[in-house]
Formats: C-alpha cells, sequence, structure tokens
C-alpha cells in the first residue's frame, strides 16, 4: 500500500472516530514526539551492537514495526492536514542536501 | 517519488559520504529525535489556530516542509537498516488499531 | 530534599541494581527522551486552557508529577555521569540569556 | 543557587519579557522536547564511550552545559506553571521507584 492510499486510509479511520477535531497540526507534532518516545524506549539501554540485531527476537521485532508505524501515521496525518506531499519534500531535501553536503572527490595522485 | 526510490537515494547518499558507519538503529533512532525537536519548535508557541494556518506564510511553510522531510528521511534510513518495509508496517498497524478502536455504532432507536 | 541529596540517592539507587554500566551520557539522553515522550502524550490533545488545569483532576495531577519526576531524575543522572552541576549551568544560562534577549525599554515620549 | 531561587529568576525573566502569554503548560512541554532535541544532537553520532568523554573538548562541555540548562530551565518553568515542586515530587517518585524495583538480595550459598 503506497503512502496516498495509507493517508486516505488514516484519514477515514480518524473521520469514523470523529477524532479529526484533535488533529490540528501542533497536537499531531505532539503525537509524532510521543510515537518517537515510544521507539527510544526500546532503544535506549542497547548498546549500537545489540540495537542492529533488535530484529532477530520476533518478538521486539513486532514491537519496533508497530512504533516506527506509529511515527508513520502521526506524520503521514501531519502531511495531510498541512497538505504536504511527503515523498516531493523529501525528493526535493535530497536535492538540497546534495548541494550542502557535496560528496568528498578523490584529490589526484 | 515512491518510498522504495526514496529509501535507495538515502542509502546512496549516505555510502557516498561513508556515513554508513554512524547509521546504526540507535544512532539513527536518535537522529529522528533530533528532527522532531527542530519541528517541534516551530509549533511550540503557537496557538492551535495558528498551527492550522502555518502554511499560509512560505517562508515558514518551506521550513516545516523540510523538517518534514527530515523527519521522514530518517525514519526511512532506519526501516532500511532493520529490513523493514514501513508502508505494510503501517497497513498492518492501521488493521491492528482498527481492531483496538471499533467504529462506535449508531443505537438503534 | 535538594538537588545534590537527590543525585546521591539516585546514585545509589542505581548503583544498588548494578545498572551503572547503562548509564553512559548517550543512553541517558535517550532515557531522558523516553519520559519527555511520556509527558507529552499525557498533552497532546488537550487544548492550552485544558493543560493550564490539567492538576485540578487528582489522578491526573499524579500522573504529570510522576512524568515530570522521571524526566528530572534522567536529567540529573546525566548530569551526575557527566559532572555537570546543573543550579550552576542554569544560573550562567540565565545569565547569558538576559544579554541575549534584553528587556525591551520602554521609549521616552 | 538552589531550585527555588532559579524558579524565582526563570518567572522573573518571562514577565519582563511578557513572554507568561505563551508559557502554558502544553506550550511548556513542546519547548521541553525541542531543547532535549537540541541536546539529542550532541550525542546522536557518538559511540558510547565517545559520550562518555564528551566533556573533555571544552568548547563541546560549554553546548553540552548549555543545553542541559534549557531542559532544566523548561522543566522548571513547566513546575511553575502547573504548582509542582519538582524536588519533592522526584523524593516520592524515588521512593515509589524503590518499592517498584526491589534491589535484588544475594543468594545464601
Amino acid at each position: 500500500m503506497a503512502i496516498p492510499e495509507l493517508q486516505r486510509r488514516l484519514r477515514e479511520f480518524v473521520a469514523e472516530r470523529d477524532w479529526r477535531q484533535y488533529q490540528n497540526p501542533k497536537n499531531l507534532v505532539m503525537a509524532l514526539t510521543g510515537e518517537v518516545g515510544e521507539l527510544t524506549e526500546i532503544f535506549q539501554w542497547l548498546t549500537s551492537d545489540q540495537s542492529a540485531s533488535v530484529m532477530s527476537d520476533s518478538q521486539r521485532a513486532e514491537h519496533v514495526r508497530d512504533e516506527i508505524a506509529d511515527v508513520l501515521a502521526y506524520l503521514l496525518r501531519l502531511c495531510d492536514v498541512l497538505g504536504i506531499d511527503p515523498e516531493a519534500a523529501l525528493a526535493e531535501k535530497i536535492t538540497k542536501n546534495a548541494a550542502k553536503y557535496p560528496v568528498p572527490t578523490a584529490t589526484s595522485p
């Protein structure tokens, strides 16, 4: 399922529960913070190496997937209420960043 | 540009700059936090109403787009290094949430 | 109980449970993020006015107190492992900020 | 300078600049998030070992001190507007946590 379709489903989900009234941009940014906090709690006491193999435990893998999904959900809701196309915004940002951080070139011998 | 293509471009961007060594899941979760912090700073002193019209100022609109793009970038990088398909993860989470939060039905007269 | 005494008690708490090994600065910053996320979740769907009267409900008041205590705990632990005196750091920052943001003076008639 | 005195100075600082109107609890929680984000950015690409010696570089040490001071400032402002005594809240939380996480006792031989 692609991003526009996920956004449509999230929009319906919210409308059906009459939650649209709560989902102004300010509140959605806070909800995003809350979910990033939950994602952080999974990783906070792990070493970097442990974090790299976090998906090898199936229960923890599902937890990570769920929290990442929650972060993405609020990010997509935020984009929806602000009228931002997240994929276009990121494509443009990558172009900006490529100019800002040029690839180091090999020095000639 | 769709998510898998954005992930491919981000992966190349990181590889070309030899940044892959820094991008373990733990560090990427922290980078995500940093970007959500920057997004939050745009909204922190706005009222809810002001937050809803944040895109009407073109300079601030660009700032919001850029910060949302940065959040999405690190979220996609995190998914990439963990082997998670973000769109599939969210589609499954929406299904879970629909069961967890049933739509209130109208009571019959 | 003042800050240095709270820090001493937290230090003992951690030592008794053999948790010192996990409490490096990087991990403590993540733990701080997690707690700020939990605090945020209390406030995310409230209006500003509702947030101002959050302490009028005794159960929610206790929840807010507990989350604020958790944020402070990790902040004090972070200061402890880094050798930072939080009260001195803040006193100096207030002085810096007073120079950075001068008080607007009344214009003479 | 102790916490109550720091809170008094922060209260004056805010009043002199007519910023009190912006400092409702919801906004202060977001401001706290923003500052934790800035603190996180210092640590995100460091290894745990590097994070443990972050204070050995004097410029970075000052940066860490400043960001920690900012986090503490907003936490104290939040406590002030909510009427919470942060030191008492933490002392009580430590007592609760001591009951929740009992010290493991040595098993007899």
